[in-house]
């Protein structure tokens, strides 16, 4: 498996309601900033934790830690926060195949605010990882996989709309599948009709969530939009917060409970690690159900702690030995 | 107050007991490495966590915690890390004297590993902050403190060595106490006759645990180490792990017990933060055995959370607000 995205160097910090309010950020949501105003945000936090993180980063991190072999694509500069990147996918074993080439442009981060009720709202200063182009893919590595994951966080300047063609294109001229993230309910709005000839033209398995799924085909209803998704995409998965997720295939509604957390701690990453449980899941031949419930399993440990990324090894999980 | 010492980001990873013996490494030790086997010892753990750390600096956090004015003279780059530094120190309320000019030498970082058992096992790379001098004082900064705290791993260079006892003469000459942590037996070991030396000549406050004291006068006995301090230094306190502490006056040993800890997971900062908690509690007023129960306090809450600063505002595990 591979996976294309931004990647990023996570800044978590924490802070009350009013830190919000004050700064003017909205709940659960990621907002792209520029240079400026990061530096702004940043001073304005209490002490902050660096962790290595970029949403399909962290799926391949978790495909990883459940013994499966995933490869990444993301740009990176030379500077301290792209060497921690690049250490931390290699740590967990993951194949990171960096673009070559020199930028003046600094690593990216995601400034991540985590309140008291364990919701994260991100500010995120893409750096160098949104100069992505098709020049930077590593097409054997995308040949090679049996799936190609990517984040709609990347789906944003046209270098790199161009890229997500090109990679789905190498993928199924090798009998690859696609799969996309919708990652948030604004980069849908911004791109919306771009993201829905993606889907509808290249895109084999969609992920998102309730609010990114109406964003997508500007229903209030979740019926409705599932009907309007059918029409486009055969197979999809629709994860719900804390009731869990359900899969949607031509003919099936399948709905999977969440695994339940004793104390949520961190929500970042969450969806990026029930795709990695899913995924997983489905390359090692589970039944769809299955590969929910191993997609729950993976996204509560991820909630169960500071970081997007797993602490224990995710196999170790499954109890099924 | 002002601490003065290696201004370090950490880089905190978990790994086995056998990673140590892999690596060569001495469980609890501190070691200076170069960059070369900063970058093997970084590429051979797995994912970590970049937190702000340095000894002294983690103690002026702890007092900034308690509501404590506190300020830090340390030096780091304009990279990546030196910014998170920076920010990390203002963020809690210390002011960061950073000594101007441009350097290549990059902020320095210490890799430490965190064994099952929380112990920390440190290996340093000093980057730019060893190369601290008496023209990196911001005199007046030391001049205006009630205290100077200085760390004994920043005692390695002749520059710095003079700087030590140039801030030592400064606080002196303004009625200021002047502080020091021995931070390591090894180190201690290294430059045993200097420490001797600054010990006697300049420092009214020593802090050091039991093993730095045993080898700061090459004794095996805690007793006769305890008589020969006293001869050089009037006031000093031993820490002894989970034991609690010793604090040596001229006619009165007093013993105050460590605070429980339900589960200790990881004791980078331990004897930093009980600096902070004694040296709070002299300065606002209280007697030495309370002293010693604030610096219990300290100590307690950071062994229980990876990291070496305080998670929570201090002052508010005091109880007497």
């Amino acid at each position: 498996m591979v996976g294309i995205g931004n990647a990023l160097v996570d800044v978590i910090a924490s802070a009350e309601e009013v830190f919000l309010l004050e700064q003017g950020l909205v709940k659960g949501s990621m907002t792209l900033i520029e240079t400026e105003r990061a530096v702004e945000l940043y001073a304005a936090l209490d002490g902050a934790v660096e962790m290595s993180g970029g949403s399909a980063a962290n799926t391949m991190c978790g495909i990883a830690s459940f013994g499966g072999r995933a490869g990444y694509i993301g740009k990176v500069n030379g500077d301290d926060l792209g060497d921690v990147f690049g250490h931390d996918m290699r740590a967990v074993g993951v194949t990171f195949h960096r673009p070559p080439g020199k930028h003046t442009t600094p690593t990216g981060r995601c400034v991540v605010v985590v309140t008291p009720d364990a919701e994260r709202t991100m500010n995120t200063y893409l750096g160098v990882s949104s100069f992505l182009g098709v020049d930077d893919l590593d097409e054997s590595a995308i040949a090679d996989s049996s799936v190609v994951y990517m984040e709609g966080y990347l789906y944003d300047r046209p270098a790199a709309k161009e890229a997500f063609r090109q990679a789905a294109h190498i993928a199924h001229e090798n009998d690859g599948l696609v799969a996309l993230t919708l990652s948030d309910s604004f980069c849908v709005d911004r791109h919306r009709s771009d993201f829905r000839a993606l889907v509808q033209d290249r895109v084999d398995l969609l992920f998102g969530n309730h609010d990114e799924l109406l964003a997508l085909y500007e229903l209030d209803s979740f019926d409705a939009s599932v009907a309007a998704l059918r029409d486009e995409c055969e197979f999809a998965v629709i994860t719900t917060g804390a009731a869990g997720c359900i899969i949607v295939t031509p003919d099936e509604l399948i709905e999977v409970p969440a695994v339940h957390v004793e104390k949520v701690i961190d929500t970042t990453g969450a969806g990026d690690l029930f795709a990695s449980g899913f995924l997983y899941g489905l390359v090692s031949g589970r039944d769809l159900a299955e590969c929910g419930r191993i997609g729950a399993v993976a996204a509560a440990e991820v909630i169960s702690h500071v970081g997007p990324r797993p602490l224990v090894q995710l196999n170790s999980l499954l109890g099924d030995g």
